[in-house]
C-alpha cells in the first residue's frame, strides 16, 4: 500500500487547485500561519529541543530544585493566556525540569508525562479548564496538567496516603473532568459530555486527549463509531507516541508494535508530503462557503483518496475529521491548530493527531527501553532508580517462571497478555518462547476470546491479565470461557490492594466475579510457592477453566519447589498451617501471612489457634471447613477482597449445611451452579429449585416435618 | 466522500492494466468465472428470488410439511459436496421452506435465518466441518446451519428442555466450533483456533460469520486488529444485512444505523463499478507472480486508492484482505469466492462482504418491521404470530412507561440502551423523546462511560442493558461509574433466568457483581408496581450510582401508582408483606412472588410466615434483618441469582453482628467499601483493617478480652 507508487500522479491532479495565496480565501492568514509552521517543523524534525537549547532554554537536571521563573507565575491556567510562543517554550523548559526534578523524589510515571509536557501548556492555552473539559484518557500523563492547575505545591505528595492522586480525579480538581486509570475511556466521556453540552444549551469544548496504544482497545472504536454517528463537537487528541504497550518494554527494548493499527499510524506519519497538501486542502474546504468551496472539496477528496492507504480513513470511515500528524513538541504549531479548530463553528468530531516522544527531553528517559514509563525514585543527574533491595522476587516474577517451567515441559502451553508484557512478567515467557505468547494490545475482551480459541484447538492457554483490568473482559470470561466449560487458566496479578496507583488498580472484586460462575477453578496462593504450584495446577487443570490471583509486591521467602517447577495441587483442598484450639483462622490468598503473624501474636497471649491456608474458594474444601466449624468455637475467614467472595461461599456452605444453625437458622436459596450453567428453558423457577414448593418445603424440613417436605419436592 | 468525483481520471488509470483476458493470468479461468457472475449479479440485483420462483422453483408456504425431495437428502455436509448450482438452488428453496415450517412450530428466530440460507449452502459446501470451523457470530442465524448438520430431525425441540438450542453449543454438535449467544465474540474465538492451527501444524480452514451489527462492538476491533497483525489464515465472513440493531425495529419501521460504520457499508454497496474494477485487480495481484504481479500490483494499490472513501479501508487498514461487496442469495457467487479464497496458499486474514437480506424470501418477513427477528409460533401463510394473551404488559413496557413518566416531569433524564430499542422498550422512550435516547450500537462499554459523562453534566442517564450484557461493560460500570461515584441509573432487564434463550442469556451473576462495589445502590422489584417506584427511586437518587434488576415475562397485575408514575422509595428499607411466627421468608426482586404463594401454602399446613420482600441489596435493611432473625427462628433468604449476592450480603452483615452465633461464632474479614473506594497508597493492609493485629483483635475479642482487643486496634 506504498503511498510512492504514484507521486507524479498525484502532483499533477493537486497542482491546479493547490494555489493557498488566491484572494478568495477568506481565512487566508491563518491557513498560510499554520501552512508556515508545518514548514518550519519539517525543516529540522527532531532537532527542536538541541535547537531551543542551543538558544539559551537550557534544561537543568542536575538535582537541583531548578529556577522556574517564568512557571513560579503559573498557579492557574489563567495565568498562561497572555504568554507569548517563546513565554510558552520557556514554560514548557521549566515544567520537564520540574517533572523531572519532582518525579525523581516521589516515584511515578515519568516518560509519559515528559511527552506531553508542550501538549498540556497548549491545551490549557487555547482551552479553559474547567468550563471546558480536557480528558486525559488512562491518566498518568496528567501531571503537567496537575501543575499548571493549581497543584503545583502538592506535586511532593504524588501517589501518597492523602496526597495527590497518581491520575486525573474528579475529588481533587474541579480541572480533572474525568477520572481514569484504566485506558481508553476517554472518547466515550468525552461524548457523553459533548452531548450533554449540547441538550443543555452550553457552549464548552471538550477535549479527549487519548494515547496511540489506548486507540487499540475496542472501547475507542465503539466510542468513535458513536462520535461520528451523534456528530457532536468533540475534539480528540490522539497522542502518538508509538506505544502501544504498557510499559513499554521487552527484554530487548521497546516492544514492537502489536495492531494493525501502528503501522497505519507509522505509515501516515512517514507521509509528509501528502500530510502538507491535504492539509492545506481541508484548511480550505472548512473554512470556505461558494464555488470555491466545491473546488476545494474536490482538492479534499482527492487528496483523501490518495492519502487513504497511509493510515488516516480509518479515523475517517468512522466519521471524524482527521487533522494531522502535528509535531507534538512544537508548542507554537499546537496551539495554531487548537485555536483553528476551537474556532470552527461546527467541525463535528475531529481527530488532531499528534506525534510525541515519550521522554522527551530527558535524556536518560529517552534511552531507557521503557523511556522511563514507572520510576521509584531517581537520581536526576543519571536516571538510576533508587529502587529498595530486596532478597526476593515480585510474585509476578515468580508466576512466570514457573510458567516458564511448565512451558519447558509441555509444548502445548501459551501465554497471552494485553499490552501488558512487562507488567505480567510475560517478557521473560516471551523471550523465551517467542512463537507461544501473544500480546493482543489493550483489549482483554479480545485476549479472553481468543484465548479460548486457543484452548479449544488442544492447547493450554494462561491469560494473564491484572485483577481489576480482567473485569474489562468479564462478559467474555462468563460467556466464552466458563458456559463452555474450555480450560482457559487466568492469572490475576495485582489482585487485593495495590498501594501508589490506587482504587482504579484495586484488584477487590476478582473473587466475587469469578467464584460465581458455575465451572471456574477459582485458586489464591498464600506465598510465592504455592504460586509455583496453582500455575502447574492450572496447567493440570485441562476440563474447565480455573483461575489464581495474587498480589502486587515481593514474596515472601518462601522454599521454592526443585527447579521453580511446582506440583499440581489436589483441587478442592486446603491445607492446614497450625493446629490450636478453640479459634481457627481461615485465610484465602497471601493475606495468609497475616493470619500466620496473628496466631504467634495470640500465642504470646496464650491462645493457641489453627490456621488455614484455604487454597481454593472453589471448590471449596468443605470437609475441612465442617471439621474447623466442629471442633473450634470461632471461625475467622480473612481475604483481600470485596463481600460476595471467599467467605461468603463459606457462610452459604456453612449455613447450608446447619453448621451455624443456633438460635436461628439461617438459609440462602440461589441459583444452583448447574442450572445456571445448563438452564432448561422451561419450568425454569420450578427446575431451578426456587419456587414456592420449594421454599415451602424447606421450611417444612426446618421445622421437623420432613415427610410433608418430601411431598412437595 | 463521495467517488463520482473522479471518475474519468479512474478509468483512465486503470485501463492500461485492465486486461483480463491477457495470457499471462494462470488463474483466468477462475477469474473469468467469478467476473462473469457478478455480471449477472448486477444485472437483476434483488430480483432472483423471484427469478427463481418463475424457473419453477416455487417456494411453498402453505403451513403444510414442505416436500424436500433434496434436502431429504442431506444429513450431513458431506452429503451436499456434488450437488450442483441448481441443486444447491434447489436446496435453497427447499431449506426456506422448512425454517419457515419448522420455526412456525416452535418460534425462534426466523428473519436472521432466512438471510443466510444460501450462505450457509454456500460455507457447507466447499468447506468440510469439523475439520474445517464456522464460528457464527451471536449464533441465533444457524438454524440452517443445524439442519444441514444432521440436527434436522430435532428442530421440532428448538429452545425447548432438552431439545436443540437456539444457538450453536459445543456440547451438541462437532459441528458447532464455538458457542454463542452474545454478540461480536467470533473473530476472536476464530483466531485463537487459526493460530492454534498453525503452532500445531494443521491446515484447515476457519471462518468466523459477523453481521455488520456485531461489527459495531469494539471486541470486532480488537480482533482484528490482532488478526492483521498475526497474519494467520482466517476467512472473516461480514454478513451486511444493514441491521445494527436487534430487534431490528423502532416503533415507526426498520431502525436507522447508529454508527458510522453502517453508512460506510453502505456506501461501499453502493460502489458497483469501483468494486468490480477492484476485485479483478486483486484476484489477478494474489492468483500471480513475476514482472505480471508488479502491474497487477499497481492496479490492485490504484483501486484500492481510489475505492478507499466509499468504506473498505477500514478493514484494511486494520490489515484484513477486503473482497466485495458479494451477493449473498447468488449461492453460485458464494461457492466461486469462497473456493478461490480457499485455494489461495496464504491468504492471511480476509474480510468477504457479503449483502444478505434479513427475512428473504418469505413475504410475510421481508414486509415486517422487524423482520420476524424472533417470533412465537406463527401462521405460515401470513406470518400472524400466535402469542398468548396476558391481562398485563411485561416487565420491560412497564419500566418504560414510568421512565416516560418520570421524563416528562424532568427534562434531564435520558435513556442509553446498546442496540436494544426494542428488547429493553426504549424504542417507546424513543418516539416521545427522540433527542434524550441514544442507541450506541452494540457497544455496553461505550454506553457505560457515555452515561458517565452525560451524569458529570448533570443529565440523568438510565442505562437500559440486558443484565448478561451489562457483563460486557462490567469494567466501565466499575472504573468509570462507581469509583467516580456518578449517577448514572442502570436498568437490568432479563435478570435471573430467562427461558428459551438459555444459559448465555441468563441474568445470574449481576447481584453478584454490582453489590460488592462501594457506592451502587442495588435494588429489585418484586412486581411491576415496584418497578415503577423504583425507576421513581433511581430518578431520585442523584449522588450517586444505582441500579434496579427486573425479569424477562410479564407482570403479576399489580395495581400501578396513579398516572404509572412511581414514588421514591426510602432507600436501603424493605417492606414486610405478612406478618407470622416462628418463619420468616426474605425475597429479593421478583421471586418474592414465589415466597407470599409459600406462604399461602405454608399456612394451610398451620404454619405461618413472615414474609418480607427486601427492596434493596445495597445498602441492606439492617434494622429489619435484625428483627426478623430475633423474631424468628428460621430466615430463609430467596434470589433469582448466584451466590454471593443478597444471601451473601445478608450473612454478612447476620455473622459480623454476631446474629448467628451459637456454637460457632462465625466472623468474615473483608475489605471494606470505604477502603475500596478510596483506597489509601501507604500501609494499605493496615488501613483496610486486615493485618494480623486486626486478626488478633477481632479473636481478643470474640474471647471476651476486649481491653487486649482494644490496645491491639
Amino acid at each position: 500500500m506504498a503511498l510512492s507508487a504514484f507521486p507524479i500522479a498525484t502532483k499533477h491532479s493537486l497542482s491546479p487547485f493547490f494555489k493557498p495565496s488566491t484572494p478568495n480565501y477568506c481565512c487566508k492568514q491563518q491557513f498560510i500561519a499554520r501552512a508556515s509552521s508545518a514548514d518550519k517543523a519539517d525543516g529540522d524534525e527532531g532537532k527542536m529541543a538541541i535547537k531551543r537549547e542551543k538558544d539559551g532554554l537550557r534544561i537543568d537536571f542536575s538535582g537541583q530544585k531548578p529556577a522556574t521563573p517564568l512557571l513560579d507565575t503559573v498557579n492557574h491556567p489563567l495565568h498562561m493566556k497572555n504568554l507569548s510562543t517563546q513565554d510558552l517554550e520557556q514554560l514548557a523548559t521549566e515544567l520537564r525540569e520540574d517533572v523531572v526534578y519532582s518525579v525523581s523524589k516521589t516515584g511515578g510515571h515519568l516518560g509519559a508525562n515528559l511527552g506531553v509536557v508542550e501538549l498540556s501548556i497548549a491545551l490549557h492555552h487555547v482551552f479553559n479548564t474547567p468550563e471546558d473539559k480536557i480528558i486525559w484518557d488512562v491518566g498518568h500523563q496528567a501531571y503537567v496538567h496537575k501543575i499548571l492547575t493549581g497543584r503545583r505545591s502538592k506535586m511532593h505528595t504524588l501517589r501518597k496516603t492523602s496526597g495527590l492522586a497518581g491520575f486525573p480525579k474528579r475529588d481533587e480538581s474541579i480541572h480533572d473532568a474525568f477520572g481514569a486509570g484504566h485506558s481508553s475511556t476517554s472518547i466515550s466521556a468525552g461524548l457523553g459530555m459533548a452531548v450533554a453540552r449540547d441538550l443543555l444549551g452550553k457552549k464548552n469544548n471538550v477535549i479527549s486527549v487519548i494515547g496511540d496504544g489506548a486507540m487499540t482497545a475496542g472501547q475507542a472504536y465503539e466510542a468513535m463509531n458513536n462520535a461520528g454517528f451523534l456528530d457532536s463537537n468533540l475534539i480528540v487528541v490522539l497522542n502518538d507516541n508509538k506505544q502501544v504497550s504498557l510499559p513499554t518494554a521487552t527484554l530487548d527494548g521497546p516492544t514492537t508494535p502489536v495492531g494493525a493499527l501502528s503501522s497505519a499510524l507509522t505509515k501516515l506519519q512517514a507521509s509528509t508530503k501528502f500530510r502538507k497538501l491535504r492539509e492545506a486542502a481541508k484548511s480550505i474546504t472548512k473554512q470556505i462557503g461558494g464555488p470555491t468551496h466545491d473546488v476545494a472539496a474536490k482538492v479534499d477528496e482527492h487528496a483523501r483518496g490518495m492519502i487513504s492507504a497511509s493510515g488516516s480513513t480509518l479515523f475517517e470511515e468512522l466519521g471524524l475529521y482527521y487533522i494531522g500528524p502535528v509535531d507534538g513538541h512544537n508548542v507554537e504549531d499546537l496551539v495554531t491548530i487548537f485555536q483553528k479548530v476551537k474556532a470552527m463553528p461546527a467541525p463535528g468530531p475531529v481527530l488532531i493527531h499528534v506525534v510525541t516522544e515519550k521522554g522527551k527531553g530527558y535524556s536518560p528517559a529517552e534511552s531507557a527501553a521503557d523511556k522511563m514509563h514507572g520510576v521509584a525514585k531517581f537520581d536526576t543527574k543519571t536516571g538510576q532508580q533508587l529502587k529498595s533491595k530486596s532478597s526476593t522476587l515480585s510474585y509476578t516474577r515468580y508466576f512466570v517462571e514457573s510458567l516458564i517451567k511448565e512451558a519447558e515441559a509441555d509444548n502445548k502451553i501459551v501465554a497471552i497478555h494485553a499490552a501488558m508484557g512487562g507488567g505480567t512478567g510475560l517478557n521473560y515467557f516471551q523471550k523465551k518462547f517467542p512463537d507461544r505468547c501473544f500480546d493482543v494490545g489493550i483489549a482483554e475482551q479480545h485476549a479472553v476470546t481468543f484465548a479460548a480459541g486457543l484452548a479449544i484447538e488442544g492447547l493450554k492457554p494462561f491469560c494473564a491479565i491484572y485483577s481489576s483490568f480482567l473485569q474489562r473482559g468479564y462478559d467474555q470470561v462468563v460467556h466464552d470461557v466458563d458456559l463452555q466449560k474450555l480450560p482457559v487458566r487466568f492469572a490475576m496479578d495485582r489482585a487485593g490492594l495495590v498501594g501508589a496507583d490506587g482504587p482504579t488498580h484495586c484488584g477487590a472484586f476478582d473473587v466475587v466475579y469469578m467464584s460465581c460462575l458455575p465451572n471456574m477453578v477459582v485458586m489464591a496462593p498464600s506465598d510465592e510457592a504455592e504460586l509455583m504450584h496453582m500455575v502447574a495446577t492450572a496447567a493440570a487443570i485441562d476440563d474447565r477453566p480455573s483461575c489464581f490471583r495474587f498480589p502486587r509486591g515481593n514474596g515472601i521467602g518462601a522454599v521454592l519447589p526443585p527447579n521453580n517447577k511446582g506440583t499440581p495441587l489436589e483441587i478442592g483442598k486446603g491445607r492446614l498451617l497450625m493446629e490450636g484450639d478453640r479459634v481457627a483462622i481461615l485465610g484465602y490468598g497471601s493475606i495468609v501471612q497475616q493470619c500466620v503473624e496473628a496466631a504467634s501474636l495470640l500465642k504470646s497471649r496464650d491462645i493457641s489457634v489453627t490456621v488455614v491456608d484455604a487454597r481454593f474458594c472453589k471448590p471449596l474444601d468443605t470437609d475441612l471447613i465442617r471439621q474447623l466449624a466442629k471442633e473450634h468455637e470461632i471461625l475467622i475467614t480473612v481475604e483481600e477482597g470485596a463481600i460476595g467472595g471467599f467467605s461468603s461461599h463459606v457462610a452459604h456452605f456453612l449455613s447450608l449445611s446447619g453448621i451455624l444453625d443456633g438460635p436461628l437458622k439461617l438459609r440462602a436459596m440461589v441459583l444452583p451452579d448447574r442450572y445456571i450453567d445448563h438452564g432448561a428453558p422451561q419450568d425454569q423457577i420450578e427446575a431451578a429449585g426456587l419456587s414456592s414448593r420449594h421454599i415451602s418445603a424447606t421450611v417444612l424440613s426446618l421445622l421437623g416435618r420432613q415427610k410433608e417436605a418430601l411431598l412437595l419436592k
